[in-house]
Order: C-alpha cells, then structure tokens, then sequence
C-alpha cells in the first residue's frame, strides 16, 4: 500500500507518518510506500522499512497534484492548508491553498484512468458560524465566519460530489481544537489552551487572556491521528452519502482545564498561569462554536478522550517522557 | 442605475428584465442602462426608454467578466447557469458554468477598485440533500446530492464570504419550483407540475407521472422576479451575515393541484390530465424535499402567492390574457 500525505511536515502530518511508520500497516494491508509532501522538507518517520519519498511541493502550482498521484497511491491523506489567521490576512493566497489544492488533487483522480483512491481530508469546525446552538447538531448548517472556514465547507463539498459521482471513496473529518498541542506558545487565537496546560508543566509561565468560564473543544494530537487512521478505514456503506463529519472532543471550561491540571501536576504547576485578559482574544473566542453533538461520529466508532485529565496524561506520556517539571 | 443581469434569456432572466423595463427604477433609482447577458441573444424589453446592451457571452471564458463589468454596473443579478440535469450529464460543463462564473465575476468585483455593487444569487433548494425533516428549517444543512446542488452551494458559500469581506453587497435566493412554467412541455423531471396545469388550460393533454399525493413547493414566475427585487432592496444591516435564504412557495399535494385547477377550470379542462405513472420519475422526485419553513425568507418581507388558486390565476392573467381553452 502506498500513502500520500500532504501538510506532511505539520504537527499532525509529522505524528500521522510516525505512527503509520510504527504499524507498518493500514486498514490490515502493509504499507510498501509514503509519499510526504509539504512546503517546507517533511522528515522521513523513524524506524520504517517501506519507502519514503519526502518532498517540498508548492501543492497547487501547475502540474505537482499529477506528480504526486503519478504512481496512484492508495489513500491520500490530505492535511496541508493555511491557517485560519493566515488565510484571513492573505485572501488570494487562503483561497489559493486551501481551495485550490483540493480541487487540483480532485480533478488529477476524475482524469486518471483505472483510479478510485481513498481520499481523507481533514476540515475544521471553523465551517460553522455563530450564532450557535447550545451544541452544534450533525444536521446543523454551515455558515463559515472566516475566509478558512469557508474554503474548508467548499472543499467539504467538493469532495461530497466526486465520491457520489464515483470518482473516489471521500471523508471529510472536522477538527476540534488540538490540545496539548506540542512546541512553542504561537499566536494563534486558540494558543492559551494548550500553553496554560504545556508551559506549566516545562516549569515555565503561560498567561491565560479569558475567564475561567469558558468553555471549548479539545482532542489530543493522539486523538487526531487517531481520527485521521479510522476515517481510512469506513467503507461507503458506512458513511452513506454525508461523508463530512463533525469529530468528538472533550468539552470543558477552562477553569476545569486547570483543576484537571492541579489534580495531575499540584498546585506548583498550576500556580505558573497568570490571568491577564486581552480584550481581543475574549472577542474573538466568544465567537466560537462551544458545544458539539458529535452523534454521527461516536456512531462511526470514532473515540476521542474520556476527561481533560486524560488529554493531560497523554501529554506527558507522549511529549515529556512521563516528566512533570517539579 | 446600470443593471447587469446574467442568463437574461432565460425565462426569469427575460421576466425580470420586462418588469425593471415597465418599473423604469430599481429601489427609487431610475434605470438608465441594463446590460443583458446569456448565451443566445436576449431580447431587449419593449418600452425601456434607457440604453440596453444586450450580448452573447461565454461568462466562464477569461476577460469575459471584465467586460461585463467594465462600467460598474451598480447592481447584478446573477442567473445564468446550467440546469440540474445537464450538470448532472456533463460535470465538466456544470463547474465551468455554474462556479467557475461567479467564481470570476466576484474576483473581477474584488480587484476593480472603488467598487462595491449590489449582487444577487440565484441558488436552489438543490442545496439540500436527502434525507430531510418534516420541513426544511433555516438552520438545516446543506448536503446537495446533485452536482448542480453542489455548485449552487459552492456559489453561496464564497458569496457569503466575498461579502463578509466587504468586496461587495451579496444575497443569494434558493428558488423553489416556478410553476406554472409558461412555455412547451420539457423534459425536466418537475416538468409536469406545471405541465398538468399549463396543457389542460391551454386545451392539450398532459402526463400525470407521480402520485395525487407528492407534496411539492410552488411559485409563479412573477413571484421569483418579485424575490429578485426585494432581495435587491434589502440592505446588509436587514441581511447580517447569513446571506443565503430559502424562499417561500406554496406547499401542496398535486391533488390539490389538481382540485384548485378543478376549482377554476372545472371538469372538463381537469379531464384533459392523464395518469401514467413513471417509475424513474417517481424515484427522482421521491429523492427531492417536500415542505420548507421559510422563516427567515417571512421576516424578510419576501412574499409568495397564497394558495395553487392564486398561482393559476396568475397564470392565465400572465400567460393566456385571462381566457381559458373551453
């Protein structure tokens, strides 16, 4: 089996190499080949016996989707994008890569002979736009707030219509927030849900900008890999004709965010988050989307953690080799 | 007021035109130019005093949009685009036509400076996918099953965003059947709600392919250029940002169709309708939604006949100049 994974040198595409890398096999078949691609040079995963070919690829320039499907991979795992932010800013270059892409790679396997990949493309639930519900419901419509937003709902369409037409076996998954996520604090909006739990527990200070009160989404990067290997596996009968799928999270405040924290690391850790409130953050958060139903997802067998002490642990056990800074 | 309008030999296109002719004024403007666009040549309206353009275009062919909008015309209704069926036959064609040109028109808008025109949508009620709820409600998503659903929604989505942006003032309107369609039986599958109506009135016999019992959504022609003009007048403080609104139609069972045609025409022109049930078309509209609840289409002010009576009448007083064929 051969697999193509775009936004290869991602924090998600990185762990997605790693752990297919680790099974050697999908969906019971071995994996002989990994195609990785990104902008910048995706690391070839640890300890993998198949081939890998890892590349730097402008994704929709003229020409590199045929490259990449040449040799028909299997299952085409497609995370690359800009992000929100950045797509807000750049409005040719969010349309350009976020949209475009998926239609050049949609178009190469229509035209390809003999050629029926499965293609799993990872959305967001920026497609959904306040007002909400008290939780969003699967049959709840998508009115995207940002320019990111809405070109992940275009490519949620996209792909919806070439698998009815037959042209591949699609799945769309819409990601909640990644939490813990691993590395440097960012400036994303979203940032502070992972720094207060991250920094902390390095023995270094996080500033929280919002109240106590808030409540939002998290699933782990294990989860989200996790997500990305079972969205592979569903069948067409399976997924029936709405391929597009909202994926679980833990919900909570993120006062409970930090009692999880405090039951897990103590209060020294705890006591290195200073609330300082940024006005601009607590607009932009009030924004989001706080609750899902994910009813369609849990049905599918999707799993994500069980409690915020849960995502916490997997964040040590995966990123500090079980070592809280005291 | 320079007037755009796209698909303008269609026959909303062509109703539309006739009625801003005989109006002479958009919103308390007067009208001095309306440029008309299709791929045959559209008729100029009779009694329009301004200058009209009319012309034959290829709109998704590059500089096409650019010409077209050169001059800035102040508002655009965009209706031109393939029908289901043929989007369904040709999916090439269907993305060339149906996205690709207001993909065009709306980045020609964006980069022409000083430039900020009112544009109207024509989408469908093709945005909706089975299965449904006992009536599509406002915040129900969109799941098309058809390419041409697909595209239609596409089209809202970036409108939707392209506005949000400020790059222009944009409403997209989801149209329901338009019954009683003036004009030969074809060959559409909804065809014959208004064939069962329109034939018997004019003295010919008509196919009754489905069941007295299908329940389907109806407007007349002077009902969809009525929503085409008030979408128009309406300001992005009434829209907010949810742009894309389902219009209302007259619900009904085609037995009562049937009865109101009774009602008006009695026995004998109700005689001239001939049961002769077709399976492909009973699956086909079987697939298709029933009733909608228009809620926020109501609280907009849009307005649509109040009963099947109503539509016929409007039908003989539009089409047959009040006489019915004994």
């Amino acid at each position: 089996m051969h697999i193509l994974i775009t936004g290869a040198a991602g924090m998600i595409g990185r762990k997605l190499s790693e752990r297919l890398a680790k099974d050697g096999s999908l969906n019971g078949k071995p994996i002989s080949k990994m195609t990785l691609t990104d902008v910048v040079a995706p690391a070839a995963p640890a300890g993998f016996s198949g081939k890998v070919d890892a590349r730097v690829d402008d994704l929709p320039a003229p020409g590199v989707a045929q490259k990449l499907l040449a040799e028909k991979p299997d299952v085409i795992f497609h995370l690359a994008g800009v992000v929100s932010g950045e797509a807000e800013l750049d409005f040719e270059k969010g349309y350009r890569v976020n949209l475009e892409s998926i239609q050049h790679l949609l178009e190469t396997i229509r035209k390809t002979p003999d050629y029926h990949p499965k293609f799993v493309y990872t959305s967001s639930i920026a497609v959904f736009g306040a007002p909400f519900p008290p939780a969003i419901y699967d049959e709840f419509h998508l009115t995207p707030l940002t320019s990111y937003g809405t070109q992940k709902a275009m490519g949620e369409f996209l792909l919806a219509d070439y698998n009815r037409r037959g042209f591949l076996d699609g799945v769309g998954i819409r990601l909640p927030t990644i939490c813990v996520r691993p590395g440097k604090p960012n400036k994303a909006a979203s940032g502070f849900f992972s720094n207060i739990i991250r920094e902390p527990l390095a023995g270094m200070e996080a500033v929280l900008p919002v109240k106590d009160t808030v409540v939002h989404g998290h699933a782990t990067p294990r989860s989200a890999v996790g997500f990305l290997l079972h969205a592979a596996s569903l069948t067409r009968a399976q997924l029936g004709p709405r391929i597009n799928i909202t994926m679980p999270g833990v919900y909570c405040t993120v006062g409970e965010q930090i009692e999880a924290l405090r039951r897990i690391a103590g209060d020294k850790v705890v006591a290195r988050i200073r609330r300082e409130p940024d006005e601009m953050i607590i607009k932009i958060v009030s924004g989001w989307s706080e609750r899902i139903d994910p009813k369609r997802a849990l049905e599918l067998g999707f799993t994500v953690e069980k409690s915020f002490d849960e995502i916490i642990r997997i964040h040590i056990e995966d990123e500090l080799g079980g070592k809280i800074a005291a």
